[in-house]
């Protein structure tokens, strides 16, 4: 499957969906946390609005249940005075591709503006957005295993916020790389912002064979892999993964991977600790450390809602901009 | 059942409910579409709304699930503007008609405008209608095999923007008559804009024995009844109807009246295709013909959302004129 | 478990959270009862909306489902132009009270102003409110059997439409005392706003046995208790209390306490009579009461849109104070 730069930017190199970090240059990244900058204030205004998207149809197309997702999605649309429109799709109203495009051609009919996906197969809003209309952008909100590069931005957003610059920094990505659809898209942000080590700690069990090939230095040993880094990403332990003799138990996990303070005090002692939510106490972390002055897990949360209103708000004005040179 | 003008008419003939088809003149289709045109540019601009019906409520009573006509609906009012409110009303909490009346009378306490009924019991929106306070306006968004006028007048526009005038047209309607809620409406707004021909093509256990009454020519014979036709709307084939024996098998369906690029060959050379959708590709039609030159199926998703803009608009408009004469 | 006036009310008495009628003096019931005065006028306008709460974020809060409660909150937010999000959470997503802390956090997080919240436990909307960051109100729409004050202030805003003042009223609860999250609140607001008699009249399975420290009159004969009152409030008969013998039947219950034609007749001559709604017909009370002249049961429903909007731009008045004295 052609996962391309040229799907997701349009032939001035401006973004027309929002599908993978894989791709965009460093220019563009920071265009969006620039972006995503200027929304900040908004979320702590008086009057949260901006006219920026007023008359504009936002579908949030959840084809697996996130309320938490789709919430930030909503509040992002309505913070920019669009219309939200949340369709839940069942499984089974589209277990054939063909009616899947039968779906998204009736809502293009209904001159929907773009379109958020969220899906349990991995390349499902790459398939929307190879057959969405033009004028109408498509942003992946989590596919599969694949991606969910807005949860990635929105971590940079947060480093950046705390650290000011990326070069110089070290980073350490936590826990359950092989199943997380934010890892891959984290390790490419973290590398093409140029920070200057991304280091991965998890179980052997739980890292893809292709890890190495990432860019990214390996630990299996958490004390060891979290000496000195100025941040530290812990992904969420999915449960259910448990079963299939993956990972021995919850306690035996939080015994060798869990962030604990004694273990904090081996990173740089002004080291940020991030999660992506929901989390398990006492399974990838101490309530201590999740509560903790070092946490700026909340703010993730509140920076989520500006880097969604960012994305949209740039592609809506690409979308826009090629409807206007079509017609003229 | 009394279903007269009088229920949907005020008393100087404005429309105050849409219900039926039945009893409106060619002025007042006439209307309604003259009116959608005027709104089908709004969903092409770069700001899609008016705000013809700000602070209006509009709640959407479905008694039986239909993504795809609420979405149509919540639209419509979202780009007049209105507050919509989507009900879903399972059929445990009504099973007595007395709770249904005393959902209504709570809902209209609460000052809401108006009512889109879906049920899945012929009548019900008459029924809803006839009980409704002054001031609140019913739309049909489909009751049982009954009626479904918004579809109708959506069909109506489709064909009147693509061949200018209905006199002098020919059309036909194939497939399951005897089920469907949209072929009535159809065949009473064709004769009523004065089409010259309307033609029903379809199996002879999919009839209804009174069809002979509704002014249609009948055909039982796919190639014979569309030969120089200028319009072919094909019906949906509910698979549940399979069932009972009333049909061999959707490959026999289709093979007797499934609409192919050969068969449409046969009439006019300008003939355009409608389907009210989803579509049952390789049964009611090719997939050829559903996404050909000819068809024009996504357009009637586009201009339902006018037509439904236009029918909320027209029905407000006359409540407030009622609400005002009431207080002069 | 502390529930005094001081979460709910800051430092200069101001309304910063509504859980309880329980600490609230007349003054500020009157000043609740006059807000909403000014807003019962809004929903009769051709265009129900004030600009009041515009850019605001309402997030109705529901741990049990309430289509009818939820609705009224959310025409209530609609009204004022804030932004509404409806968030149904399940009992099992929030099994654990940290868990619903994480949920609140986050919900903070993306900046709601407001929550209002429903829950089956008693005191779960005092547990929100008190860790609720500055800034951020709590409405109780319901907790377990303790407290449902907006329903309480709707009464309360009914009575005063009909009777002008409180003071040398006889007021009538009748029913379920025992389980009723109502009574308990309107005996509170009634006694604070200085009504000159309280009845209670209740079978003595269904009521609590603290009920002679409430400050009113108990009556186990409906005809004796319900003479010459100027109100007479019924209670819902939840019918899932019937098991477990503390009623005898239906029949029998409406033969003792249901409310005739007959049985009103000793009451004043001008009494009204008011149900939160929705009614068991038959049970609680006879149809031709229910809709007959005395009743002002919808107009309850109506007031009840006027009385939200008085209590969310009340709180929200207050937390944009906070928030200013907070910077300045």
């Amino acid at each position: 499957m052609s996962r391309g730069p040229s799907l997701q930017l349009n032939g001035t190199g401006r973004l027309r969906h929002f599908l993978t970090i894989d791709g965009l240059n460093r220019e563009l990244l920071t265009e969006i946390l620039d972006t995503a900058e200027g929304f900040a204030g908004v979320s702590e205004r008086t009057v949260k609005k901006v006219p920026l998207c007023r008359g504009k149809i936002v579908a949030n197309l959840f084809f697996e249940n996130s309320t938490r997702t789709r919430t930030t999605f909503e509040l992002a649309g309505k913070r920019l005075s669009a219309d939200v429109l949340n369709l839940n799709i069942t499984a089974s109203s589209t277990s054939k591709g063909e009616t899947l495009l039968d779906t998204l051609r009736n809502l293009e009919a209904m001159h929907v503006d773009m379109f958020v996906v969220r899906h349990a197969v991995s390349g499902a809003a790459h398939f929307i957005a190879r057959h969405a209309a033009p004028g109408v952008g498509v942003i992946n909100a989590g596919d599969g295993r694949h991606a969910h590069p807005t949860q990635a931005i929105l971590d940079m957003f947060t480093i950046r916020r705390h650290k000011g610059e990326f070069t110089g920094l070290r980073v350490a990505i936590v826990g359950d790389i092989l199943h997380s659809r934010v890892a891959r898209s984290q390790i490419l942000a973290l590398n093409t912002l140029g920070v200057s080590e991304v280091r991965v700690i998890a179980p052997r069990t739980l890292l893809p064979v292709e890890a190495r090939s990432l860019g990214v230095h390996i630990y299996h040993d958490m004390d060891e892999g979290i000496r000195d880094v100025d941040v530290v990403i812990m992904l969420r332990l999915q449960k259910e993964r448990m079963q299939g003799a993956m990972l021995p138990s919850e306690h035996e996990y939080y015994r060798l991977f869990g962030l604990t303070e004694a273990r904090l005090a081996a990173a740089d002692s002004e080291a940020i600790v991030m999660h992506p939510g929901p989390i398990n106490r006492g399974v990838e972390m101490a309530s201590e450390v999740a509560d903790g002055s070092r946490s700026v897990i909340l703010q993730q949360v509140s920076y989520g809602i500006a880097v969604r209103m960012a994305v949209i708000s740039i592609i809506i004005g690409t979308q826009n901009q090629q409807g206007q040179d079509n017609k003229g």
